[in-house]
């Protein structure tokens, strides 16, 4: 991935760079500045990349990953040949400052819930291509991660249950034909629909979009006698309502404004 | 890409849908709707993404790349196999809500300078991968392309001016090892850089992070006599001060903001 | 895949069937028949291999996945131009055999629990780059499917146990870092750990290697209040223990024999 | 392919290894032992497989390609990452597996026949991706090779000669074709076609699933006179019979049951 | 290869007709027109060049394979869309100038020996990439193909026989490990060798770089009592002396000039 | 690419050299002989084939890329395993005598027009899947280099003029779509074409298969106040007429010839 990204930036050759120095290797030192208040997260990719390009370049952290900064503050110090420095300074930088943006935008719902026992989880509304990256940038941020694709669990919506004609009917066939150890979440709308999931030993129910009184009313049901039914809250989650959905008593509530609501967190490449 | 992308979600296999349905094949309908205002930009993509895991999927587009829609508007119709719907929707939604942001983002900047002369550019700031895709979504939003990587015209940065010792020796290097017809651009921060560029006959003068009066200064400067030569203004361009950068005088306005600062257009699939 | 064996088999080119036919198109008929009684697995794959060489060549299979075939039966009539069935016909029929040949095998083993709950599953043992057919065969032969790779489950064996120091350590170090849908089976030898994974609330308990009484004093300690824990059985099951296995009540037998030891069911392709 | 290998097999990711350890890393020490008596190969594409996963891994095989073990032997001493270990077991010890149980089965027909001149060839009945390793193993076990692919050498069957109309205007259509280095093999099924086939020089003629007295006939007639052609035997050979196809003559026995009818050897990795 | 070769050419997008022709598309038509006389080879390939750019697109030789053209001759009429003609005429002219000019110049060579049964043979001295496409060419121009690489027969050379201390030890090595359908081929350049090579049987001496008149002796030698083996004289071959080569009785004549010392035949598109 | 290359040249296996040799290691010395008088281009090249194959050969050139070598000169000393020197032996000369007999034809030219201001610059005319390194081998003969392919700069034609309808329209079209540093060459038969291009300001303005008189009658009207607008001459250059074109005040002469109709420099690698 990182080396189709290395193409996609530089192409048929970094003309400027490459007329400049030609074979010599010139070495330089340099570091990485925050320009603004934040998470950090990606740096370790952020290396990779150089090595990439050339073994020699050394990139050294100056903070953990998840660790807060400050403008102006020294994130990592960078030295190496200039080449490679400057050839992948674009695709390095890119993907700091969005991974960093995303732990940003996360920690400020995790501050909301710290002292709740809800966790926030993470969805997949993630940039094609960075789907690893991106959650990881959300579990440095205080988040946990749901499934990272189709694969990783079943999670049976509406439209499955219209196919199927309904909840009993989907969860019996899929049950049939998946891998044994594989969960199954059920997305339900109303209480109705969260008995029958409850009755079919869904391993997961998920409330989605409900009233808060109608959420609570929910975990009440799931709860009784069924300790290891897993329930997770979700939709139009913001910053403003996380905390009262927390208080529901949902294990899990799922949002993925943190994701595709946040900016990238502004960082430079400062050399000589 | 799509392919990769598809991957990256899909993974081993939808667990849910395969076990579903199996080898039947079900048709449907569906629609995709906005929920929120903002301009569109993604939609043949989308339908790239449901052609490649199915060839029958029907997918179209209700308005134009471009236009702008109000939430709960219809954007595009669908129908075909419900396998190939389920296993689209993430990736082909992902993709549109991302360049429906990024359009949306930039044509705010554009209204700011509608009736002037000077065009909004973009930047190599772009999610690695999507590099192309993002550049579609600014110009459908208004914007102009700067270039596309590091391979489609020089561009000399306080680094490469450091490494050679001057501009006047950085541009000289580098015009005797490119290939002719590529466009060198120097970035400049002062008066004296700008009339050494000048003097080399760069083809295009970045004026970086100048006082708008610096600015105005630089384009007069330049525009003695040297009709031809490009001038591109730079530096923290927001919503609030594009104006006054475009009324200097300068050709071109370079910011990465409306890529790294928009947030995703919502959109959705609805089935049945 | 698919692409890739085809490539294995014809190298530079099928110097045979090249040069006797040019570029002459010549259409023949023929089938394919079974040599030896056994379980037919895989003729869709068969007709794939087909197809990719030529879209013109039609395959069609006489009896279903999963049914029963006799010696000289034929199992599938097919029609095209003779370079793609030559150039197709080893690798298209080396899978078919040796899907077969575990269907085949597989089934044995069903028949001798047929009418117990017990259900047989396969294992991670299937030859490189087969995985998903071979399991798509055992599946064809009666048998359900454990995890498809490394992924699907988290399988907590002897060296995981002994990095952590614990069961519980084991749980709660992973537990804490996955993706929150994901069901954790633990692997057991000794009573003792089978009370530390069931106290950890292990979604999955394996009992491996132990002997039948230990076995069915495991299965009762398991289902004391814990409906929804499923109990794996282990351990050098053959067609003459496999009964006795199922018999101690465990939900899940898992064997490796059937795509290990099962040898290839002998088919041949006729034209003319 | 040792990528794609671990790929199928990882997929997302070890989940539990992954999340026990972190990216804290554990030497661990171990080794591989056989659990029957048979003849190893393998063991080098074992070795290989750890290193691609972690480069500090050391394999040390304890005995030699084509050895015999018995039950209970150390076969290889391992130290390592453990998290290399874990991950890549699995795919080493299927692939040593696999290529063992050919190699041990090969060594049954070659004792039947190891004081003839007559050597055992293998076919192109091979595990799709395999064909080199599988190959190789039944080279340790004691057989000769014979192509590799579809490109080794000319090979007319029955459906060739039926296409061209006759052996001879098959083999001359061919021969103006081919490079000229290329070697022609023909079957046979009756002495008429032998005849043709020694006319026009083939290089080599198989005499194909005829009766052992015909094939004393036709070797006779092959040898009179003409030193350089090569005398294959085929068809059904088994444990049994091999000796007494030997013993009509021929200079090579082809047989599939070597590979195709083995069962995989059954190895072990123990750590700590 | 030729998806990668219009990558090669085309790299992020013919700006040109891309910016031009929008997603407008506009069907023109065209020929193909040779500018000097030649053989003409390679419209197979030019056709499937524009073929996976665009479907659509018809591109009807007037002339066939190993045709004469004159100055001035339509070899070609095309029709489609502009943007793929556009894109794709770079390529496809490439290919097939460069595979005419090598048929036209191979044909000289024939032209000496048309009458003689010496054949003329190719090389490996072919351009990286285009080893199959221009063995074609040769073909086209009437040459017969020696193997198209390391893997086609074996090719025991100077060095292969230093290594191995002598012509019979090396080919004794080399026979032990070979698929056995493979040929043997020695480079020979005394009659000393000659006879090693003979008496080990090889099936294929290569007289190397001899006199005349030695060549002469060495094929009389070997075409004592063995028909089979055949005969291929080598070494500095010109249009000048092949006649003379063809005369020494040699079966083939091997030269690498038709491929390495030819100009490309001038063709050009015309449009409208 | 170049493993692609050695694929291509090596297919299943080098049979001489791995059979000879097995896994034993044979370390050599040797060095690499210029047969012909010539230009030296491609020894990087050659190095890093030899490189890939065995990370301990030793490949050291004795003269300068550019360099003139006499017939009988060693130009590079080499030493390392005999495997990989003979494996890669082949595609290792073939590209360094590709490049030189391009670079030593090159240089021809560049001596005719040394002392006058004109530049010779290459074509798109290049063998597929060579364009970088045939280009390279222009520049190292004395050649600048034009664009590498379709996207390194706008160049209209004749034949989008006339999808456009005139110049000024085709110009207007383009340049409001292209990322905005690229360059626009305009290609003109006509002096009315000129003057066209050069109102609507093309940065290079080349002249096509002009007649001498009129290509100065072109570079007169051109000069006329706008010196930054680029003249190339263009069309059927040979060693003869040259230097006329460069006298009509041309800035730069493009020509396919010095890589179309170049014969490969010979060189040998020589062991021992």
């Amino acid at each position: 991935m990182l080396i189709a990204w290395l193409q996609e930036d530089i192409g048929r050759t970094d003309r400027t760079t490459s007329a400049l120095l030609g074979r010599s290797k010139v070495v330089v030192q340099g570091r990485w500045v925050a320009k603004a208040k934040g998470t950090i997260a990606g740096l370790p990719v952020a290396a990779r990349v150089f090595q990439l390009l050339d073994g020699d370049v050394s990139f050294e952290a100056m903070v953990g990953e998840g660790d807060q900064c400050s403008a102006g503050q020294t994130i990592a110090r960078i030295s190496g040949g200039l080449e490679a420095l400057l050839m992948g300074e674009r695709v390095a930088l890119n993907l700091a400052m969005r991974l960093s943006g995303i732990a940003t935008e996360t920690r400020k719902y995790i501050e909301q819930i710290a002292d709740l026992p809800a966790m926030l989880v993470d969805t997949r509304k993630t940039t094609p291509g960075l789907r690893v990256l991106e959650k990881y940038a959300a579990a440095v941020g205080g988040a946990r991660n749901h499934r990272m694709g189709l694969d990783d669990a079943v999670m049976i919506k509406e439209n499955h249950i219209a196919a199927a004609g309904s909840i009993p009917e989907a969860i019996a066939r899929i049950r049939a034909q998946i891998p044994f150890p594989l969960s199954i979440e059920v997305e339900t709308e109303t209480l109705e629909q969260v008995k029958e999931a409850l009755h079919q030993q869904a391993d997961i129910i998920m409330l989605d979009n409900m009233p808060l009184d109608m959420m609570r009313q929910a975990v009440q049901i799931i709860r009784q006698g069924h300790d290891r039914t897993k329930i997770e809250g979700s939709g139009n989650v913001t910053l403003e309502n996380i905390r009262a959905v927390a208080e529901t008593g949902v294990d899990y509530i799922s949002s993925s404004a943190p994701i595709t609501r946040s900016s990238w967190l502004d960082l430079s490449m400062r050399l000589g």
